[in-house]
């Protein structure tokens, strides 16, 4: 939980108050390796913030095809924002890729905080932005950058990610096929 | 302005004080058609609200070639967020696809506005939250849908942008050549 705070306060002042409810609505939660956190078509009701470990969001398609939306590391939040802000039941499954570390909050719990407490609500608007900033460039580096120039950047912004995911984890989130990230790397290496 | 101002109380209230504050800061600009708001590589300082037209973002490659992150018709806010929120020069280019009235802001009016009223916080949060579902969705839909469902897609969100659009626009949206718009476009009239 100290690192949820230390990120908060970081960026800005969070009263005691507010510190004190944070706590009173986390559950210290860890998952093992390839346990399911959210599943793809069931109510949502929980946002996870990762203190240690991997976990990854995905849809499957209408034939059965994996597609990853997110891998979150330590530090990084993760959910199905679709689910929980359209009140719709979830198009992701959240899985664990590696034994992980979590602060489990209730989305509502989380709605009431933001209400209660401006300065949370400015800290998560804060963390909006800088999530439309990421979603933005990488809709702008899928529609212009080569395959392989997609991998760089993955490898830039998930420097150990490679040493607990599966090729399909990574192909499935840089919209290639298998064999190409396959090539890919083999390029890679050669050079 | 009203269509701004009703937009924000369909969702919550809003105190006269940031009602007045909101067009204190306010600038009403008309733009014709092929006109630029914002140029990559520019610093950019504005943010608009669309209330009739239609304009479009998009960014040049390294071999000059447009890529549209987004269209914006009436009712939607639109600038270069990365700019904005990285504090960066313009990655991305604004212009105008017909004549189109907005509002224009300064961006640090807009934020100076979010820390002095609580109701406005709450109402920009909700709308990055949405934000961020459509960018999710546009992820995945990228991910896992064909270019005809994509299409598709497309038409039913900009029903009437086909009349001021050029075929380079969508594809370049879609992330699909000219050519291959062209074929899906002839496919959907034959059935």
């Amino acid at each position: 939980m100290e690192e949820l705070i230390e990120k908060i306060k970081s960026s800005q002042s969070l009263s005691q108050e507010a510190e004190d409810y944070l706590y009173s609505i986390s559950t210290n939660k860890t998952f093992a390796k390839g346990e399911i956190l959210i599943r793809q078509g069931q109510r949502v009701k929980n946002i996870y913030f990762v203190t240690d470990g991997c976990l990854r969001s995905y849809c499957y398609d209408k034939n059965g095809k994996e597609h990853t939306l997110q891998f979150a590391i330590k530090k990084w939040w993760i959910s199905d924002y679709i689910a929980i802000h359209s009140d719709e039941s979830a198009t992701l499954t959240v899985e664990c890729l590696k034994e992980s570390k979590v602060i489990e909050f209730k989305a509502k719990d989380l709605e009431l905080m933001l209400t209660l407490f401006p300065d949370f609500e400015r800290f998560q608007r804060k963390i909006l932005e800088r999530h439309v900033v990421s979603l933005n460039k990488r809709i702008l580096n899928q529609l212009q950058l080569t395959a392989s120039e997609r991998y760089d950047l993955f490898v830039e912004q998930y420097p150990a990610i490679e040493q607990y995911t599966h090729n399909y984890h990574i192909a499935s989130y840089l919209g290639v096929t298998q064999e190409s990230l396959s090539r890919i790397r083999v390029e890679k290496v050669k050079h």
